[in-house]
C-alpha cells in the first residue's frame, strides 16, 4: 500500500509560479507515488483574514483548476475542501481538550505574529489554535507524510506530539495507535524570486499567474528591472545583482546560463536580449497548463465533481477516524 | 411561538439534590412554557478531565434517566447530546477566527484555573476556549434565553459579544442577524447544602442521589452531624450552626420549622426528632422520580430513542443555522 501524504493550501486565488515550484510541482510528482490527500484550506484562511471571505468562492474555484491545469490527476489524488468536511473541526475540538497551551504558545509562527502586535491588540484563539487545526487535518487522515518546507516543521512536529499524547491517554488495551504520527516529508522545493528579487506573492504584486497570457508574461518579464548598476548597454552588467538572474536559475539550463552570464558581463548582449530565454521558457511550461484549464474552465461542473467526489472519498477516511477517536475517548454511545 | 431556551450539563453519573434543586426543578417547570433544548455537555467534560472518560457512556445514560425521572417531558423538551452534533464544532472553529484571545483569557473560571496551577503547569487550549464552545452551543440553537446562576452571567456575556461581532463582519445586506444574541434568564434556584453543610458535590461525597432508596436517605441523614456545641440530648442547641437546618430551609414548611427551632433551642426534642421530618420530605420528593427511573431503568431502548430523536431534532436547527453561517462567511460553494 502506498504511503498517504496530506497537503493544503489556503484558497488565495488563481496560483502563481511561487506556488507551482514551492509545492504544486513537488505534489505532482508526489501523486505517483503516494497515496495523496490535497485540500483546498479554507477554514486557515479565516484565521488570518476572518473579514475578506466574500471572494473565497471565486478563489476556492480558480485555485482548484489550476491545481488541476499543473497536472494534478484527480484519479490519482484526492482533492477536497475542508470547510465540506465538519469531521476536521470535530477533532480539533476534541484535540483542544488534551492539548497544553503551551504547545501552540511556543510555536515560531506565534510568536512572530505577537511581536508585531500593536498596543492592545490581540491575536485570535483561532489563530493561536491554527497548529492545532493543522493536527487535526493531519491526522483524521492518518496519514504518514506531510511535504513541508523547512520553516513548518515545527507545525509537524506538534502533530506529533499532539498524536502521542492521545494514543498515551486513550490507547490502553489497543494494538494500533489510534492516531498515526506522521513524519515530515522534506521536499526539494524553489523558492521562487518575483518580478522584484523579492519572493513571489501576491501581495507585493510581483507575480507571474500561472494562468497569465504569453503576451502578459513577455510584458512583465521586460518590464523587470536588471542590474542597477547596468544603466546603458554598454555597460558591464553583473548577473548576480541582476533580479532577472534569480528566474534564470530556475527556468534556464547551466550551459544556456554560462552564455549568459559571460555575455552580460562583458555587455555583448542588451537586458532584453537575456529576458528572451526565460520568457520562452516560462511560456513552454505555462503551455500544458493553459490547454488543461481551458478544457476545465470550459466545463466547470466537471471541477466541482472532482471536488464532489475527492470530499466525498475523504469523508469515508476521515468519518473512520472519528469513529474511532469518539471509542477510545469513551464518546461512543 | 414561544421563545427557545438553552441549557446543558456535564455528565458526571447519577444526579444528586443538589443538581435538582439547582438545575432540574427549573427546566421542570420552563419546558412549559419555553421551547427548551437540553443537552449532554459530553465536550465539556473532557475540558476539565479528558483522561477520565472510561465511564462517559454509563454517565450519559444514568444522567439523562434522571432527567425524566424528575419529570423532563420529551414531547416538551428536546433532549440531546452535544458529542452527537459535529455542528457544534464546527461553530467553534470558526467563531475562533473571530474571537480576540483577550475576550477568553478575563473570564473569571479561567482566571480562576490559572491562579491555581502549580509551576511548570499549562491549562489546555480546550479549557481557555471552553466559554466560546458553550457559545457554539448557544448560537447555534438561536436561543433567546440561557437559564444561569450568576456565577455563569459572564459566559453569557461573551456569547452576546461573540455573536454581535459575527453579525458585525458578516451580516452586511441581511434583514435579520445571523445569530441571536441570547439573554441571561437569571433563575430562582436553591444551592443545596451537603450531608456536611458544604455544597453538595459529588467531589466531597456529601450527597443525597435523586434515585436513593429512602433507606440510604435514612441512613444518611440521621448521621448527619448537628449543632457541634448539642453535645447531649439535655443541651440547648441552635440551629443557625446546624447543616441539617439548613436542609430544613429547602424542605420544611415555615411553621413546621419554627416548632423545630423552638423545640431545638430548649432540648426539647433530640436530633433524631428533628432529622425525621426532612427524611420524610425528601423521600415524598423523590417519589415520583423513583417510579419514573424505574420504568425507564426496566426499557433503555425506550431512553436511547427519546435522545435519538431528540438529537435529530437539535440537528435540523443546528444544520439551518451552519447553513445560514456558511453563507454569510463566504463558505458555500
Amino acid at each position: 500500500m502506498r504511503s498517504r501524504v496530506l497537503s493544503g493550501m489556503r484558497p488565495t486565488g488563481a496560483l502563481h509560479l511561487g506556488h507551482y515550484h514551492g509545492a504544486i510541482k513537488n505534489w505532482v510528482q508526489l501523486q505517483h507515488t503516494h497515496d495523496c490527500f490535497f485540500f483546498v484550506a479554507d477554514w486557515h484562511a479565516l484565521t488570518t483574514s476572518p473579514d475578506k471571505h466574500q471572494t473565497l468562492s471565486a478563489h476556492v474555484y480558480d485555485m482548484v483548476v489550476d491545481w488541476l491545469a499543473a497536472g494534478i490527476d484527480p484519479d490519482q489524488a484526492t482533492l477536497f475542501i475542508q470547510s465540506r468536511l465538519p469531521e476536521h473541526a470535530e477533532l480539533f475540538t476534541l484535540l483542544a481538550m488534551h492539548t497544553p497551551l503551551s504547545w501552540l504558545e511556543r510555536t515560531p509562527s506565534y510568536k512572530d505574529r505577537i511581536a508585531k502586535l500593536g498596543e492592545g491588540e490581540s491575536p485570535t484563539f483561532g489563530f493561536l489554535g491554527y497548529p492545532l487545526l493543522q493536527a487535526a487535518d493531519i491526522l483524521i487522515y492518518r496519514a504518514q507524510h506531510v511535504p513541508v518546507g523547512e520553516d513548518q516543521a515545527p507545525h509537524v512536529e506538534i502533530t506529533r506530539e499532539v498524536a502521542r499524547r492521545f494514543n498515551h491517554l486513550h490507547g490502553a488495551g489497543r494494538t494500533e495507535p489510534v492516531l498515526i504520527e506522521p513524519q515530515v516529508l522534506l521536499t526539494d522545493t524553489a523558492r521562487l524570486p518575483g518580478l522584484d528579487g523579492e519572493k513571489m506573492s501576491k501581495s507585493l504584486g510581483n507575480t507571474i499567474a500561472m494562468r497569465d497570457e504569453p503576451e502578459a508574461v513577455a510584458t512583465k518579464v521586460r518590464k523587470m528591472p536588471t542590474d542597477p548598476q547596468r544603466v546603458r548597454r554598454e555597460d558591464a552588467g553583473e548577473p548576480t545583482r541582476c533580479p532577472v538572474w534569480a528566474l534564470h536559475a530556475v527556468y534556464t539550463p547551466e550551459a544556456t546560463r554560462d552564455t549568459l552570464a559571460a555575455d552580460c558581463r562583458q555587455a555583448r548582449t542588451g537586458c532584453l536580449d537575456c529576458k528572451q530565454p526565460l520568457i520562452d521558457a516560462i511560456v513552454r511550461e505555462q503551455q500544458p497548463w493553459r490547454e488543461r484549464a481551458e478544457r476545465y474552465l470550459a466545463n466547470p461542473k466537471q471541477v466541482q465533481w472532482i471536488v464532489e467526489l475527492g470530499t466525498e472519498r475523504a469523508r469515508t477516511v476521515a468519518r473512520q477516524t472519528m469513529k474511532d477517536v469518539r471509542e477510545a475517548i469513551g464518546l461512543a454511545y
